[in-house]
């Protein structure tokens, strides 16, 4: 198989399809995701019976549990995907909607309107169940989508292909408007970044490093994000019960995800009456804390057990653990802490925990990152809790989509002019 | 000089000052804009005076006469700078617009604050009048601006220089939000398009050869145009006097520009009713026409000279012309017209001529271009015709801003979140 010119025909089929998907009504659309989950119910057997050659293969190229973990695809898994479908068939369609329609002194009306893309490009590990929530978005928002798995999914992602395509065809639409990438090459990637002509916008969806080589080779643009080193800052004006809720949800709700706080700032009048009873906490759930000389200088009477309170190096205040670990600094005031955030957030979500109103309005204004909070936990940072319906990413870029990407993300808004035989004078 | 050592300063001093920028308010920031204009009008002589060297060098390196016209600064060209500084500083300020705030389930209120993009960079050729444009509109969007202007308008550039530093010190901002490149060596536009953790994204002003140049090589967002092959489609339920109009005045009103005309594509049922009379006025006007052989039947009858009717080759359906010249096609319906613009258009600006209003509907809805008309004049796609007060450039793109691009596309939305302790259960 020649994969430059079988990625080129994918991408030419994906342009033409994406035609007729930004020309399908809403109700067009969501019959087919409708359509799509009706098949998947139907297809129950020979999706785990699919999973099961990826799964074996997996075991046998020796994956380890968490990836097999990610791999597997059971009742449970096909009934999400199914609610997945039903749930963007249910959310607003966002192309078509007029906004700032104005008359301009010349007479013309002058106005946007929101369209899809064109087509977008995903390129993902291991997970199955992405491969329906990247099409349903996608072809939700009137996009067509060239969809990239990873290899060892590359069984579950065929079965899960054939039921999105008998879903296109039952609503009459292109079965081309998805395409599942059918080869596991490598370069099959490289062409997918680096087809302009074809391709409007990548999505890489994985860990960091696929994300960082998509990012260094795209030829077309990218939305995505790196890393989530988020930041709670509390101030010598918090009250001290929020900011205890708050520091301890940011961190401990979940571990493992990139809204979790990696950082916390704390205003240094305050740290005494609060640090204690926060690392008890920490403590208590084996948090373990990398702290500056200060705050060492009053936890460490207290720490029972050492190896969980550590002198935080120079590199901590740039890690994303993404694991049970805190970076804890000291800070003598807002600007200060506004420093450290400029220097070593990533740009994903920080959060000031203050009663003072002008501190408050000076952290939201001036903080550049996707999300800036007051008095709330960094974990509210997603698609579903901002009221989205869905999320297709997290973007820490400032160009396009910023911070948590629904449908709204995946399309752009054209102008549209309204005239009766105007003409520039 | 080592260029990427001092690109690399430049742009270390842009990422600080786009913090001081981002957080300055309107007043110090239409402050600064006014201060530029007043020192503009007490600088004249000196900048006259600079342009001279810059003139005097373009006439011995042989410039043609279009090249020193666009080079040459005088009072006229000085009053339009300080003009277009106290429009800027008249318009609104985008930054801190906050829109969508709803609360949420949860309880938190979420919504979106508009802010600076961060540190744009302008390449741009001749024209010295760019500087203070786009220093200007990167100023009051709160951005820091590294500008890198043609190397044959080096001292009239560092004399505006001069004017743009004095403006921002006497509005206690920092000088180095506005820099002026002062080399002319071409390594420094390499480095200024790969340094994405100091510039968040390049605008480049000029020929299609260094827009090409400048997106192929770019490790940043390119906000840019390359072509402006603008249709317009005069549709067989046309009103035929405003399609008369539109399509004379799309060509004709100017040549050089992107949002004119350069083919015609007509309804074949009406053609010999509006083709002669268009023909002859654009004849009138030495406008040659490059046809299909449907056209050519209609209209060799008539043509007085020769010269000015000739068979389209196939690369006129996708040339930009920016010139007397204007390719006429006739198609079967709406549909066949679509079809051919989805094929050949730049992705400017088209307009449909035509009183069905389903037909209206359709050609808004599906034509994917940057501006899309129901019967105007593609000559009103423009920052001042649409309202934006002033235009940085014309994106073709459709990540981020699309169409003509004002200050509001020098920003970008993020999230903020007003809780009141609250945490994610």
């Amino acid at each position: 198989m020649n994969i430059k010119n079988y990625m080129v025909q994918l991408g030419q089929n994906a342009r033409a399809a994406a035609r007729s998907i930004a020309a399908a009504s809403s109700g067009q659309k969501n019959q087919a995701l409708l359509a799509m989950a009706e098949q998947l119910d139907l297809d129950r057997e020979l999706l785990k019976q699919a999973n099961q050659l990826d799964m074996q293969a997996g075991r046998d190229k020796g994956l380890d549990a968490a990836m097999l973990d990610r791999l597997a695809l059971g009742d449970s898994g096909i009934d999400s995907m199914i609610e997945g479908l039903r749930q963007v068939a249910g959310l607003a369609d966002p192309c078509g909607e007029i906004s700032d329609m104005n008359f301009r002194p010349s007479g013309i009306k002058v106005g946007k309107m929101r369209v899809p893309l064109g087509v977008v490009g995903i390129i993902y590990e291991s997970r199955p169940n992405v491969t329906i929530d990247a099409a349903s978005l996608c072809l939700k928002s009137g996009n067509a989508t060239i969809l990239r798995g990873g290899s060892e999914a590359i069984h579950s992602n065929q079965a899960i292909a054939a039921c999105i395509k008998s879903g296109l065809v039952a609503a009459g639409l292109p079965e081309t408007a998805v395409q599942v990438v059918e080869t596991t090459d490598r370069q099959a990637v490289a062409e997918l970044i680096t087809m302009p002509a074809y391709v409007d916008v990548i999505v890489p969806r994985g860990g960091k490093s696929l994300i960082e080589r998509v990012s260094r080779d795209a030829k077309v643009a990218v939305i995505k994000h790196l890393d989530g080193i988020c930041h709670v800052y509390i101030d010598d004006k918090a009250d001290l019960d929020k900011a205890f809720d708050i520091a301890l949800n940011a961190k401990t709700h979940r571990y493992g995800v990139c809204n979790a706080m990696e950082t916390l700032l704390v205003q240094q009048d305050i740290a005494a009456e609060i640090l204690p009873r926060l690392a008890a906490a920490y403590w208590d759930k084996q948090v373990e804390l990398r702290v500056c000389s200060q705050t060492m200088a009053i936890l460490a009477p207290l720490a029972g057990s050492p190896s969980l309170l550590l002198a935080a190096s120079d590199s901590d205040w740039d890690e994303e653990y993404l694991a049970p670990i805190l970076a804890i600094k000291l800070v003598q005031d807002l600007n200060q802490a506004m420093d450290h955030i400029a220097q070593h957030s990533s740009g994903h979500t920080e959060t000031i925990v203050s009663q003072d109103y002008s501190r408050v309005q000076t952290f939201l204004a001036q903080v550049d990152s996707a999300s800036v909070m007051a008095n709330a936990s960094t974990r509210f940072a997603d698609g579903f809790e901002y009221g989205l319906g869905a999320e297709i990413g997290i973007s820490t870029d400032k160009i396009h989509a910023r911070g948590p990407v629904g449908l709204e993300g995946l399309t752009s808004q054209k102008w549209i002019v309204f005239g009766d035989g105007h003409i520039r004078a």
